[in-house]
C-alpha cells in the first residue's frame, strides 16, 4: 500500500469548497471521479483543509493510500483529463505510512488580494474582493502587528466551527501594495472557521475608521466576535503554500 | 447631441465577440441593454472592433451619441452597475463630433498568451493558451521581424473576411517570456480576419519544426494562407490598446 501526495490548485468560484457535501459540487467529488476513472479502487482521500465556497487555492495537498503501481509521474496528467479545467492536479509524490495531509501540517500561508480602485476589473471578478475606498497599507500593516504570535484568536472565529482550542500561532502577517492591488498575506500554524476573512474585514473596518487605529489588541484580548469587523468575501481568499 | 467614447474591459470566455448577433450572447448585446435602462433613448453605438469568440479587451472603445446630459464622471458607475461582473465600462469622454470608434482608429495593438508548461493552470482557463512543448521565444523573435512593415498579409487572413484590401502595416511584433508565459505582441494599423491567432500559430509551427526556419518571408510572399501555420485558439488573445 502506497501512501501518495498530491498537490492542485483550483479556481473555487464553482464549488462549495474542498470537502465532499451532499447536494453541492465540491473540488473532493471532482477528484475522487477522477481517481475513481484512474485507480483500481477508489481510495479514502484526506485533504489539508476544508476551505469555504468561492475560496481558491494556488496550492492544495491531499494525501491517499492506494495499492495502485501508477507512476508518480504519470498520476497528475492521468488525473487532470478527468477533471474540469479550474481544477489541475501539479505534482504526485510518495511520502512516508504516517504521513497525512491535514495532521502533518506544520503551516499554511494564505493571501488576501484586493483590487482597490473605483471600478472593478473583469477579470477578477470572483477572483479579488473589490474595495472601492484608498486602503492606507502601511496603516494597516502597522496595525496587524499586533495579531502575530501565539494567542487565543476566538474573535477571529465565526460560530459553526467544531474546534474547542482557538489558541494558534500566526508567524507572519503582511500587509503591502502593488499598483491597485492590496494583499494581506497571513501564515499560522493553523486557522479557525472564517479566520482570515475576519482579520481582513477587521483591517479594512480600522481603514474606514470604524474601528479606531490601536484597538485591534483589545478586539483580541475580548475574544468576543462581535468586537471585531465584518467577514470579508472569499472572492479574494486564496490558499497559497502548506508547509510539512 | 454628444458624442461619447466609452472605454471597456472584458472577458470574452462567456460572450460571441463583441458585435451584436442573433441568437448569442455577446458584449454589445449586454452594453446595449444597460444603455437603454441609463439614457433617455438607445443610441446607435459603433465599436473599435468585432473580436471573435472567446477573445477578450482589456482596453475596447465604443463611440455612441446621444441627447443625454448624463456627467462623463457617472456613466461608467451607472453602466457597471447594470453591467455583468465580467464586462466593465472603465471610463468615458466627450469626443469630437467627427470621431468614429471604428474609422478614427490609428493603430490597435493584441496580446497573445502562452501558459508554457506541462501543466495546465486553472485560474488561466480561457485565458490563456496552454502549449507544453518549450517555446524559444528568442528565436520566434527573430522570425517574426519579417512580418513587420508593410504588407499583403493574404496568408494570415481566415477566409470570411469581407475586406477586399488585405494590405496591413505591422509596427511591432515582439515575442517575449516571463516565467512560464510567453507573450506574443503585434501593433498594427489594421487586422485581418484572424491575422493575430494565425500569425501566432505560424510561429508555434516554427517552434515544432513544421515550417523551416527562415520560411516565414516566403510565407508571407504566398499570399496564401494554406501555407501558413493553424489558427491558435482564441483563448489567449487580448486587445490592449487602441490608439486614436
Amino acid at each position: 500500500m502506497r501512501n501518495l501526495l498530491l498537490t492542485l490548485a483550483y479556481d473555487g468560484r464553482a464549488y462549495h469548497g474542498f470537502q465532499i457535501q451532499n447536494n453541492a459540487d465540491t473540488v473532493q467529488a471532482r477528484l475522487q471521479e477522477a481517481l475513481a476513472l484512474t485507480l483500481p479502487s477508489l481510495p479514502d482521500i484526506k485533504g489539508c483543509s476544508r476551505t469555504d465556497t468561492g475560496v481558491h487555492a494556488r496550492m492544495f495537498c491531499v494525501s491517499l493510500r492506494t495499492e495502485s503501481t501508477i507512476g508518480c509521474d504519470r498520476l497528475p496528467a492521468a488525473l487532470n483529463s478527468r477533471l474540469p479545467q479550474d481544477i489541475a492536479v501539479l505534482s504526485c509524490r510518495e511520502v512516508p505510512d504516517d504521513f497525512h495531509a491535514r495532521y502533518s501540517v506544520v503551516s499554511k500561508r494564505y493571501r488576501y488580494e484586493i483590487l482597490n480602485r473605483p471600478i472593478r476589473d473583469p477579470f477578477l471578478s470572483g477572483r479579488a474582493a473589490l474595495w472601492q475606498y484608498p486602503i492606507d497599507e502601511e496603516l494597516l500593516h502597522r496595525e496587524a502587528q499586533v495579531l502575530v504570535g501565539r494567542h487565543d484568536f476566538s474573535a477571529f472565529c465565526s460560530a459553526g466551527g467544531s474546534v474547542e482550542d482557538k489558541v494558534r500561532t500566526v508567524s507572519e502577517l503582511s500587509v503591502s501594495r502593488c499598483g491597485d492591488m492590496v494583499y494581506i498575506d497571513i501564515e499560522a500554524d493553523g486557522f479557525l472557521y472564517n479566520m482570515v476573512r475576519i482579520i481582513v474585514g477587521t483591517l479594512l473596518d480600522i481603514n474606514r475608521g470604524r474601528i479606531a487605529p490601536g484597538e485591534l489588541a483589545r478586539v483580541l484580548e475580548s475574544c468576543d466576535r462581535s468586537c471585531a469587523g465584518f467577514t470579508a468575501p472569499p472572492d479574494g481568499l486564496y490558499l497559497e503554500i502548506v508547509r510539512y
